[in-house]
């Protein structure tokens, strides 16, 4: 028999003693947003992953544990799972049709608040690890690391740190993410996250607010914010920061071909356009532009707040203005470097009364298309799905993907998983269809039994 | 004996009548924010100017009524009296040393609710025109009108239209505006005030917020609104809608004389930065020109709402941004053309996507330093104070003035008056000084007695 024939004799003989281990991980309830049930679950989790033959180490931090599971095998070559065991509060309870932490089987899909997010992603890759392990003979072909967090629902804020404090522990070749699924075309990956840097800018103009019949004498804190932001990007949305386009990574030709062929591209634009209500796209970009646009980086306004807000007016000159700001990254920005463009701007344009605080940052993260482990799960996928993982190059958001991917030295990420169009992710009824479950696991198993000869 | 003789002769044996008169009215609550006691306050009025032999009709109006009375005189030239029975509510009363609906006489002064904004006033002009009366043998020397209403406190919302359907009822040649003071230096006057006009300026470019990953494709309200007010005045406060500045009176040089010689302008200034804790006026502006400044109109932004206000970040493209904005307008400036020149150049500068909403509108109002009204009162202020009238050729506030002056003819409006720097107008412990009630019948008598010759 094959690998892949023992591979997949191994978890069709082991399903239901997996699927035990998903309902059992989502009995115990952990929602990070109110810290309910998180240090349980934590324990949960490790006496899981030693049950599966991992050296596990459970690491405190300023909020929930962060547990690393390890297991050596046949080569160095080391694969990092990224997984978390906190989840979404499962309210409004009534919508769900059994208890959110009474698991149940009905129709071929296991129901619970995790099952698919993300407690049966982790076990799905357990159950991979072990079949990869098992159809070579009980020795795992490549290193494996697991890390599970408990913070993922609420931003992860420590995650970043906890990586940077452990980079030997964490070293690593590549990395599957959390979380994954399939389309109605097929199995899905993205190759791209944006960065993000956000900032408050604020200006006070006065000690207090004046009335308006000294607005030729009185500085307005909200006129002075208006230029600032006025400052920053033209009518045509091009961003005025000197150098901010500098090291911005354009589209590639492969990029675009992955575009031109991604499934209902054009159906998935017109439904964004209808749901927001508008004719077209910014700058009345057609189809194809305003896909390769994701490779544009953006300058958004989150919010302003100055003066009056009520009902009809207040004749007020505003002391006090400010708005929230955040830029989103294409690969090559640097959030650091792009903060430093902007305060040598602001300084430059004459804007020292206005204060900038950065209040977060994400580094843009990315792997291409012709990567060896791409084109590994692609060949995998078609095994297991009958067709290559469908591409998808850049996505508008950010993710803490950046806070492995560069620190663990540029490592490829990639995000096969269990879900499909309709797990109901965050909302009443969540589940995964078993045979999703059994198809992620299979998957996941052949990239372990590849990894080490790529 | 000289008619100024008998004026003062008058005036001073029936002090106590009149001062009866106004702890009369003070003692009726009129508080328009809550209509307390305003109808009551009302009928008082229209009793009162009976009693003193005016012809009285009362007008409901959509909140309190406004009480006309008129007296014909000898000359058909008619001054016209602007006062309100209406006041302030009397919170807190816990800082009142007698209660402020049981007038109180110490020290020489009157202290009430109202004693003088502005029953205090309305009485020292009823007494003036008595004295002015008796003085010439019981024949009044010009016809007098008495507009008294019950809104003033709560921004006359129905005089302007009022005054619009009554043109011929109120038909005059000059009116004494409701209250007026005196400082250390002698007695005050104020010759302009300036129009204003308030739009609420609001955009919708989706039907809801974005995730802030979409913002390369998808329209912000936010920048939207800022590009739009950044084209509306330039950071040297430079307006810069086309023929904005076209009608504006600039200051002449008989008002730059009168800032030159005005008592303390200097510290009025210092005063004005300590309190609002800057350095300069905008554009570092010295004295003078920090004081001529009050003939540029103003384009201000009262306030900015948009998107995420709380704290931290939120990852959104807002849907919807609006800003109040009002401008101040200088003589000569017409409200109604200021809307269509802002309408014009959002349109023109392709903002459509704006939705202006007039919110409120008040005409500029101003009387010439030489005006013969105004040069009458200097004089008789010269006979009672020892000293003329100081003039303030122009404020940066608006007044409900332009709803008289204009429609009635350009007519001539001052303001003289029984209040001094410490009347505790709208605080606890209002009052007049009994001298400052008698100095201003005097004056306002003698003003009576020689309008119709002016």
């Amino acid at each position: 028999m094959e690998t892949s024939a023992r591979i997949d004799k191994y978890l069709n003989d082991t399903l239901d003693q997996y699927l035990q281990t998903v309902m059992r991980l989502c009995r115990q309830p952990s929602v990070s947003a109110r810290k309910e049930g998180t240090a349980e679950c934590a324990v949960l989790v490790a006496e899981v992953l030693t049950e599966h033959g991992y050296q596990v180490q459970t690491f405190e931090t300023a909020s929930n544990p962060v547990i690393v599971g390890k297991l050596a095998g046949k080569s160095d070559r080391t694969l990092l799972f990224y997984n978390h065991y906190d989840v979404q509060p499962p309210e409004p309870l009534e919508l769900w049709t059994s208890p959110p932490y009474e698991p149940d089987i009905r129709d071929g899909k296991l129901y619970a608040r995790g099952a698919k997010d993300d407690k049966g992603e982790l076990v799905a890759r357990l159950a991979a690890v072990d079949a990869a392990r098992t159809a070579n003979n009980g020795e795992l072909p490549c290193s494996v690391i697991f890390v599970v967090e408990g913070d993922e629902e609420v931003g992860s804020p420590t995650i970043a740190k906890f990586v940077q404090q452990h980079l030997d522990l964490l070293a690593c070749h590549g990395a599957i993410w959390e979380e994954g699924q399939v389309s109605k075309e097929g199995p899905l990956d993205l190759l791209g996250r944006r960065g993000i840097i956000a900032f408050e800018l604020s200006v006070e103009s006065m000690k207090m607010d004046a009335h308006s019949g000294n607005a030729h004498n009185l500085p307005s804190a909200a006129w002075r914010l208006v230029w600032a932001l006025n400052s920053l990007k033209d009518q045509h949305e091009h961003i005025l920061i000197p150098g901010f386009y500098e090291d911005a990574q354009p589209v590639s030709e492969a990029d675009r071909h992955l575009f031109e062929i991604y499934p209902n591209l054009e159906k998935m634009q017109q439904d964004q356009l209808d749901q927001f209500g508008i004719e077209t796209f910014l700058g009345g970009r057609p189809g194809m532009d305003a896909a390769t646009a994701l490779f544009n980086p953006t300058c958004n306004i989150q919010g302003i707040t100055t003066g009056y807000q009520g009902e009809g007016i207040k004749t007020v000159i505003p002391a006090r203005a400010s708005a929230k700001v955040d830029f989103r990254l294409v690969p090559r920005q640097d959030p650091d470097d792009i903060e430093k463009k902007l305060r040598a701007h602001l300084h430059q344009q004459g804007f020292d009364d206005i204060h900038v605080q950065r209040i977060s940052a994400m580094w843009p993260a990315r792997v291409e298309p012709d990567d060896p482990l791409v084109r590994l799960s692609s060949r995998t996928a078609k095994e297991v799905y009958g067709r290559e993982t469908i591409l998808y190059p850049m996505t508008g958001g950010s993710s803490p993907v950046y806070a492995f991917a560069k620190p663990l030295g540029n490592i490829p990420v990639i995000s096969p998983g269990v879900g499909y169009w309709d797990s109901r992710t965050h909302a009443p009824d969540e589940h995964i269809r078993i045979e999703d479950f059994l198809n992620a696991a299979r998957n996941i198993a052949r990239i372990v039994d590849g990894f080490a000869e790529i």
